[in-house]
């Protein structure tokens, strides 16, 4: 029904997650309206994020270079090493602008469900980057869920005999969330995790 | 902060309409996920669908040929012209599969807002069509708003003496919506437009 070229272009949208025939096909229209050097642009990109973008032999974060510039960064605090699941959460932190150590992607998340064994996160180059960092903390910041804890635990289990501090981020209600729309698992753990006010 | 390449793709996916931010990352790290094949057919089908696609001479329709397929199928009936605002509706309406007749793209409404004025149309072009095809009926359907009320009344204007039918789609309420969902203006037409049950 539609052209041959915009049929392949709907079909190209529909690649990424969460995209589906009516986004597929709005995302094509507005190809075919936009200039001729947008399109152009837009299709260079592509090609060369894909081309150019590697991971970082330190910490597997996504890269143009071997080693990407956080770890390239001398100024950072070399006490501190966060250890985040993908590189989306590296971008999400640095966002913030308060963090200023240094970052490790996992790659995944342990998971029996997901059949991802420990071993799948290459763990023995996190334990070499930290014999040789000499890092003092190390901060835990994935997602909470039982592979999020199930991993947090076993990267605390095989640090236990380095001296080295573990830590994970809170867990709790978010800012602004209305109490009534909070899970329940949620609310418990900002129960368990309560501070006193001092 | 992100990788250029990263960036620059970021920055291409915002020049779609109604995508910010967060969406356009979202997008550019999937890219990065795909297989490099998906990529390239991606990259590909983008420049190849604004390369290749243009406007069919007979109706505007975007089409690969010079004239599109709808235009040079003989089996349609050949009384009825349906009227359109964009391409987007043709194919909406083709997906229905319930008509048969032909199509003549406006490419716009007439609106003193958007300074689009009836000669923009290029109204000569379709009354030329009209008057060599000798359609029966010419079916306007277009967005139920001011700008396509002012359309469909000039265009009956400009057809009255011709000796041709000219009809618009039916406005009220659309399929199992809930009446208290229903905006006044459509359910105001709702009831002006409502027929006896015979």
């Amino acid at each position: 029904m539609y052209p041959k070229s915009i049929k392949n272009l709907i079909e190209s949208f529909k690649y990424f997650p969460g995209i589906g025939e009516k986004t597929a096909e709005r995302l094509a229209f507005s190809v075919l309206n936009m200039d001729k050097d947008e399109v152009e642009s837009l299709s260079e990109s592509i090609k060369s994020a894909k081309l150019n973008i590697k991971r970082c032999k330190m910490c597997n974060n996504l890269s143009e270079n071997e080693i990407c510039d956080i770890c390239n960064d001398k100024t950072r605090n070399t006490d501190l090493l966060c250890l985040v699941e993908d590189p989306k959460t590296v971008f999400s932190i640095e966002k913030l602008g308060t963090y200023n150590g240094y970052y490790h992607v996992l790659n995944g998340l342990i998971s029996s469900f997901n059949g991802i064994n420990p071993e799948e996160l290459r763990l023995d180059k996190l334990i070499e980057r930290i014999e040789k960092n000499k890092f003092k903390e190390v901060i835990i910041a994935v997602k909470q869920c039982i592979e999020g804890e199930m991993t947090a635990l076993y990267i605390k289990n095989i640090l236990s005999d380095m001296n080295i501090k573990v830590s994970r981020i809170a867990s709790g209600i978010p800012m602004g969330a209305d109490m009534e729309y909070i899970d329940s698992l949620t609310l418990e753990k900002a129960f368990d995790n309560r501070k006193t006010i001092s």
